[in-house]
C-alpha cells in the first residue's frame, strides 16, 4: 500500500460524507489544522493518539492507522501548476532576496527553520473584501563557526 | 544600463559606507522594509518620492533615479540554491496542498493575492532562541462564474 | 477516484452519444462555454446547480457529481506539445515583453487578473477564411505600496 | 552588434527623455502598438518606412536602422518569472485544453494562426475597477488531408 | 479509453496478422502514408470514410472508430531518444539557423506552415547504397503588419 | 577569438553592405546555399578554397579565414523559441513516430544519415500562395548484426 | 503488449531458472553478447532466426517472438542514476572535447558511426586487480560537401 | 564587485605565490579548514577577525575585506559535473532513502541540521591505499507537533 | 516482478508486524545497517546468505530471495523533495567546492571512492540536543597519468 | 584568469601557427594524446614536467604554466549538441543497460573505473572505409560488503 492510495481513500470518504476539513481537524484535534490536513494529504505524520482518532473517524484498518503515524516522503511537484499554490511560490521567487537581506541583517548568518515552525491561517474581515492572514513562526538557527568560539573545537585536516 | 548593474552599484555603496538595510530603509522610509529592500535589489519599483530619496542617499544620477521608479522584470532563479531562501521554497512544497485545501474551504474558489499583499518580519524574543515571525496579509480573490449570476452576462461561442 | 478518471468517463459518454461540446454546454448552461468545458476536462469547478445538471446529463453517481463541484488541482503540462495549444503559448512567449510594457504604462504597477476574468471565442466570417476571435476581459490589480498612502499602515521590522 | 544591445540603447534613450510607449508608437505610427513595442524590444521587425521613423526619433545610426528592419530571433525565456507575463502563461496552462476542444469543434482540425493575427489592448472603464480587454484575432488554418480531396494528390512511398 | 490504448491494440493486431504499414495504408488508402500511419499511432485524425475503413480492417468497435476520427492531443516526448528520430531532431538543431536565414530572405517575415503541408518519403536507388528522400511541401505564411497596409486597420490602445 | 564573435562580425558586414545571403552564397559558390550560410553562422566548416573566397569577400584576417575552415562545435539551443525554426521541430515531434515506422519497414533497422545528406529549399509558385519545398536526401545506414553474417566475426566476452 | 512487459517476463524467467546472460547469449548465439542482451532488455532487435531461438529458450508465444524481431523505440532515461552506467556517461562528458579534436584531425569532418559499430567487453587479468577492456569499432562517416566535388551536384535555392 | 570576482582574485594570488590551502587556512586559522576554504571560494562568510587576517594575507582592499565578512548567496550548480564532487552527490542519491529510514527511526521526525554542523576530512593511512575519512556532526532538529504538547498552543483557523 | 514491488511488500510486512529497521538489520546481520536497509529499499544487493536470512524473516518466495541478491538499478530521483534527504544534498551543493580543493591538495588528482566505502551513523549524546554523527570512509583513487611513469605505457594514436 | 580563457588562448596560438594536435601532443609527449589534448582543453591536469613543456611550446607565462598543472573543474555541458560527441552519448544511452548486465555478471557488484583508465583511438584501415577503433581499459572496482568478511568490521548504529 502506498501513502497516496491512503490519501485518495480518505478524500473519497470525505467527499461521500460531505465533511469539511474544519470538521475533520476538529474531530482529530490537538494540532494545527494545517498539520492535520497535511498529514491526511500525505505530507506529515500524525502522532499515535491522533492517528488513532483519524482511523476511528474514517473507519481505517489497523495497517492504515500505522501508515498515518509514519513519516512520509515529503514534497509535492514543483513548480506548482495550481494557481493558488503558485502564488506562494511566486511570493518566494520575488521576495526571496529581500527576505535573505533583512533576516540575515537582523539575526546574523543562519536560516529560519522551515521544519520546526508553526503556520496559522486566519480570515481577517475587511469591508473591501476579506483577507487571508498567514503567520509563520520559526526558530532562527545560526551557522556555527567552529573553532572560533571557546567551546567549539575546530576541526582540522589530520593525517 | 541594466537594473542588475544598478543593484550592484547600490550594494557597493552600502558596503563601503557600512550601512545596514535598516538604516537605508529608514532613510527612504514610507513603505515596508521588505518592499524597499526588494526595490533596491531589483524586484520592486520605488514610487517617485522614494526613488528621489534613494537617489539622494546613494548619490545616483537622474537616469538611475528614473530606473528605480521603473517596474523591473521580476523573479529570481528557481529553485533557490541559497539555504535561507530554500527554506521558504520547501515550506511551499510541503504545505502547498494543505494551504489549498484549507483556504479554498474557508474562502471558496480563488486565490490569495500574492501581489497586493503586505509582508512583515518581526523578531519574537524567546528564552530558547529568538524566533522569526513572518506575517503575510493578502486579499482573497474569488473566481467569478460568469453567466451564473444575474449581473454577469455569460459569454458564449457566437458565430 | 481521481478527477482525470471522471474526465475520461465523460469523454467516453460524449463519444458514444455523439454529443458536441456546444450541446453539452447548452444543456448545462448558465456559464461561459470555456468554463463549462474546462470543468468537464478537470480544470474548473462547476457550481452546485450546474454540477447537478451535468450529473443528470451524463448519468453520474452522487459522488461524481460532488467531485465536479470540487475545485480541481489546476494546470496542464507545459510546454504544450499539441500545435493548437502551443500557438497560444508562443503568442505569450513572443508578445509577453510588449504586453508588460504597454499594460504597465497604461495601468501602472500590477497585473491583469488571470483568475477572475472571462474568455469568449467567436467565429468571425471572412471571405479569405474565417477567423477566430478570442477576447479576454480581466480586472487590473495594482500593487499596493503600503505605508505610502494615508490609509495603509506600513509594516516595519519590529523587535 | 546584437539586437539586445540595440533594445537596451533604445530603453536608455526612452528613460532619459521621459517618453512613454504611447508617444513612441504614435511617432512611429502605422501599426499596432503591441507590434511596434515588440519590435523595439527585439521580438518583431519594423518595415522600412517605420524603421526609418524610429531611427530618426531615437537618433540611430544607419546600421541600427537596418537592424530594426531585420527579422529577429524571436522568443523570451519560459516559463516567465515576471508576475504580469506569468498570468498569460497560466491562462494558457489552465484553459488550453478547453481552447482545443471548442476551437476544434467549431472549426475542425487545424490551428489558430499565432503569427498572422492582431492583438489589441483596451482599457474598459468599470466602477469596480477598470478592466484590461485583450482581443486576439487570428485566421484559422485547417489541416489538409492530402489525397482525400480531388485536387490534392496523395503522396505515397515510391521506390 | 485512451488513444494510446487504441494504438497499442492496433499494433498488437498488426503484429499478429503480420501486416506491413504499406499494406495497411493501401487498404485504408486516400491519403499520404505518413498521415495514415500517424493517425494509427495517435498523432493525426482519420476523416470519417477512412476511419470506417480502418475500423473494418482491424475489426474495431464503433467507439474505437469514432476515436480514430477525433483530433488527438499531438506530440511525442522530446528530445527523442530513438536514434532514427533523433537524426531529424539534430538536422533541425544544426540547420535551423540557416533555414531561418534563407527562407526569410526568399519569402520575407513569416513561417513555413508545419500543419498544412505534405510529406513524402521515397527510396532513391543508388549503387553506393540506396537513399531516403524526404520531401516537405509547405505553404509560406507571412506575418501581417496591421495598419501598415490600406486594407488592414491598425489596432491601437483605446480607452 | 570565438566562432560566435566571427559570425557576429560577418553579420555586421552583411548588414552594412546590404548583401543578401543569395549574393554571398553565389560569391563563395561551389556548395549548397544552406551549407554555406550554416558555415557563416557557425554550424559548418568551409573547405579551404571556399574559406579563402569568404575571407576575400568579407575582408577577414588570415586567422579568421582559418577559423572558417575549422569544424565548429555544432548545435543551436533547443527547443527553439523562434517560430520559424520551431515549426520544423514540431514537424519532427508530431511525425517522428510515423517516420520511424515507415522508414524502418522500407529499409530495415538503421537510420537516415543526418550528416552526409543534402538539403535543398525551393520556392514553388502556387496561385493560392507560394510554397516552400524542402528536400532532404540522405543515405540509409543499416545496423550491422555482427556474427550473424559470414564476413562479420562476432565479438564475445573473452577472459 | 509493450516491449518492456516482455523484457520483464524474460527477466523473471532468467531469475527463476538461474540462468546467466552468458548462457543465454550462448544459446541464442550468432551475434555479439552485448547486442543479444540489449535486444532482450528492449534496446535492439533480434533477427528472425535468433528471435526463434530466444522464443524456444524462454518458451515465448508466437506474438512475443515477433516482438523480439521488431525494432524497439530505443534509449534509456538520461542522465543515468546507476553508478555503473554513469561512469560511461562521465567518460563522454569529460573526454568528449578531446575525442572531437583528435578524431576530426585524423579523419576530417564527420562522425564515428554509433549504429553500425561493434562493441566487445573483455576481462584482462592483472595482478593488481582485473581490468575491464571495452573496445568499440565504428566506421567513420565523413560530411559531404556537395557541389564541391565533381560527382556531387550542388543544391541551390531554385524558384 | 561580485563575490565570484573576489574568489577569482584570491585564486590568482594563491597560484602566483604557490600557497597551499593548508597554509592559507593555517594563516587565517581559528575555524575548520573546510569553512575557511568555503568562504574564500564564495560559499561561507568569514567572521570579522578572520576576514581581517585573510585581507592582510592576500593584500585585499578594505571593501574586499568587508565582502568576505558578508554572507554570500550560497550554492554551486547541480548536478555537479566534476567527478570528485559528483561522488558525494551519488552517495546521497543512492543512500538517501536509507539515511531517512534509519535517522527517523533513531531520532524521530525531523532533520539532521545541514547548516549548524561541522565537517572534518582526515587521511587514514592504509597499506592498500590511504583512505579519506569524512566526518559530519550535525544537531538533530525534531518536527514540533504544535498543540499536541502542553506548552505549545495549537494554531487554528480563526475568523 | 519489479524491485520496487518487492520493496513495497517488505514495507507492508514491516508495518504490520511493527518491526524496526534496527531489529530487521539485527536479524539479517553481518553488514552495515545502512547497506542492509538500502538493499531492502532497492538500492543495494544482499549477498546470498543475507538474502536467505531476509527471505526467511519476511517469508519471501524463492524468486523474491533471488531478486534481493540481484544488483538493482540504483539511484533515487534528484533533487530530493524530502527535507531530511535534501539537507545532505545541500551539504554537497554548498561544500562541494571546498571538498574538491582540500581533498585534491591532500591526495592529488583523483576521487574519493563513493562505491567501496562504508558509512556509519551514530547518535552522539549532547546536553544541548543529541547529534547525528555520520562517518564516511572511502579509498582515494588517483588519476593515472599513463605514459608518464615507467610501468605505464602511453597510448598513442596509431594508424 | 579562468581556465577557459587559457584554453581559448591555446587554441588561438594553435590556429595561428597551423599546428596539429598530433604535433602538439608529440612535443609535450609522455602521456596519452587524449589526456594531453583534454588538459589543453581544460578537462585534465598536466603533471609539472609536461606543463613546463607546454608552456615553452606555447610561450605561456609562469602563472599560465601553473594553471595547466592545476586540476580543473571537469565536465562539459550535457546532453552534447555536437553530432560527433552525441554519438558517444547515444552509445551509452542505448547500450548502458547491456553494459550493466554483462559487466556485473562477469565481475560482480561494482563499477568500471572511469577515472583511472586509459583510452586509445586508432585508425583501422578498411577497404570499405576506414574505421575508428576506441579502446578503453579500466580497473574494476567492486562494492565492499562490510561486516560480511572477516577483515572488514561492520558499522552499526551506535548510541
Amino acid at each position: 500500500m502506498k501513502r497516496e492510495d491512503l490519501s485518495e481513500k480518505i478524500l473519497d470518504i470525505k467527499r461521500d460524507r460531505g465533511w469539511t476539513w474544519k470538521y475533520i481537524a476538529g474531530e482529530i484535534g490537538g494540532m494545527s489544522e494545517i498539520l492535520v490536513v497535511g498529514a491526511l494529504l500525505g505530507q506529515m505524520k500524525l502522532v499515535k493518539p491522533l492517528a488513532q482518532k483519524a482511523a476511528r473517524l474514517f473507519g481505517l484498518s489497523e495497517t492504515e492507522e500505522k501508515m498515518l503515524n509514519e513519516i512520509p516522503h515529503r514534497g509535492a511537484p514543483m513548480p506548482p501548476t495550481d494557481p493558488l499554490i503558485y502564488r506562494f511560490y511566486e511570493m518566494v521567487m520575488v521576495n526571496g532576496p529581500a527576505f535573505k537581506a533583512l533576516i540575515e541583517e537582523e539575526f546574523g548568518d543562519g536560516i529560519m527553520f522551515a521544519i520546526d515552525f508553526d503556520i496559522e491561517i486566519a480570515r481577517e474581515p475587511n469591508p473591501k473584501g476579506d483577507r487571508v492572514k498567514l503567520t509563520m513562526l520559526g526558530k532562527f538557527l545560526p551557522y556555527k563557526y567552529y573553532g572560533n568560539e571557546p567551546d567549539v573545537p575546530a576541526y582540522g585536516f589530520k593525517e
